[in-house]
């Protein structure tokens, strides 16, 4: 049955969100991530990272109450949000991969989650990952016809075209678009819903699309 | 005479800093930004922006204080900050631009604000242009050799190859590179000088550097 894959990193608090699993979901756990799931009775699949943001206690108890406990070094290659996402694409039951608390912390660490997508080896990802926090919704999209149904209280809607896009049109919007095409990847903020879905299409890149209900 | 251009944008004041500018430089406020320098007496030699974001009092009080004053239409194509940006990169006396208070507000708009060394128009800020507040540091950079030295305070230095990046050099730093090629756009996080300084060089594409000081 297809699933979603919950992915919760360990960035601080004021901009946290925690996901409500279904049955059958997996919530994999990244660090602090995996034991602040832990503490609010979200049970965690799998719990990854090198846990160098938590005690030795805590610790202790992801390793007992996790389904699975992976530990890396923190010299390793890879991020901790690329093992988990790795763990996630790679899982061919799963549908649907949700980030939260990528925010907040870092932004050095937020850039580099946002970038996760360029990576051929997570392409797969494309079309079926959302990043969440209290204020934005990040979705992202390779090429074709798609439908976006509003998030409440998120105003403002921006497409980011991570690489030049050709034949961007924007349906349902404010500032409606026709088959425009950039040669180098743009940011177009501040458009918003006129309805409460919109639609839009391109022809070739990757486009990422952002609610926000960001002051 | 070289001088500076600082671009004061209007984000919230949580991770705000603001120019200390020498004599010749310029301060291009932008909407809430240019009235925050005036309150804390920068003057502002260009006011720009549809000033949407300050009072009649406040916008009548840059308007007699303001060098020069840019009232826009909010509706227009071009971001306020790229209307900042293109004041400061077309005049010929400026070597170096600062843009302050990206951070903060809507993560588009910082997204945006990344975004803009992508524009053709403003590939002359390449090399020249750096993005400061409280707990960061960014610069951009063409290819070619050069030398960074550590901002104090911020522990880690990530390279953010925004394009593909060919024959990626990293010296002096804790996980040094040599000629290493990137197909992808690739977010290179969590790197420490050894040094107060490293020498990076590389042979195509655009990279970003971060020095942060982010928890």
């Amino acid at each position: 049955m297809p699933k979603t894959a919950h992915i919760v990193l360990g960035a601080p608090a004021e901009q946290a969100v925690f996901p409500e699993p279904r049955q059958g979901d997996s919530v994999i756990g990244v660090d602090r991530g995996a034991f602040e799931c832990l503490s609010r009775d979200i049970g965690v699949t799998i719990a990854v990272g090198d846990f160098d943001s938590v005690t030795p206690e805590e610790k202790a108890a992801l390793r007992s109450s996790a389904e699975s406990f992976h530990e890396f070094d923190s010299d390793k290659d890879d991020t901790d949000a690329e093992i988990a996402l790795k763990i996630a694409v790679n899982d061919e039951t799963v549908s649907d991969i949700r980030i939260y608390n990528w925010s907040g912390g870092r932004l050095d660490h937020l850039l580099s989650i946002f970038y996760m997508v360029y990576q051929p080896r997570f392409k797969k990802a494309i079309g079926r990952m959302t990043l969440y926090n209290k204020t934005n919704t990040i979705t992202f999209y390779p090429p074709g016809s798609h439908t976006l149904v509003k998030d409440t209280a998120r105003q403002y809607l921006s497409f980011i075209g991570m690489t030049p896009i050709e034949e961007l049109t924007l349906r349902g919007v404010k500032y409606p678009l026709d088959k425009e095409s950039y040669s180098y990847p743009r940011a177009l903020v501040s458009n918003e819903f006129l309805e409460k879905e919109c639609r839009f299409s391109f022809s070739t890149g990757l486009l990422a699309v952002i609610q926000s209900g960001d002051k």
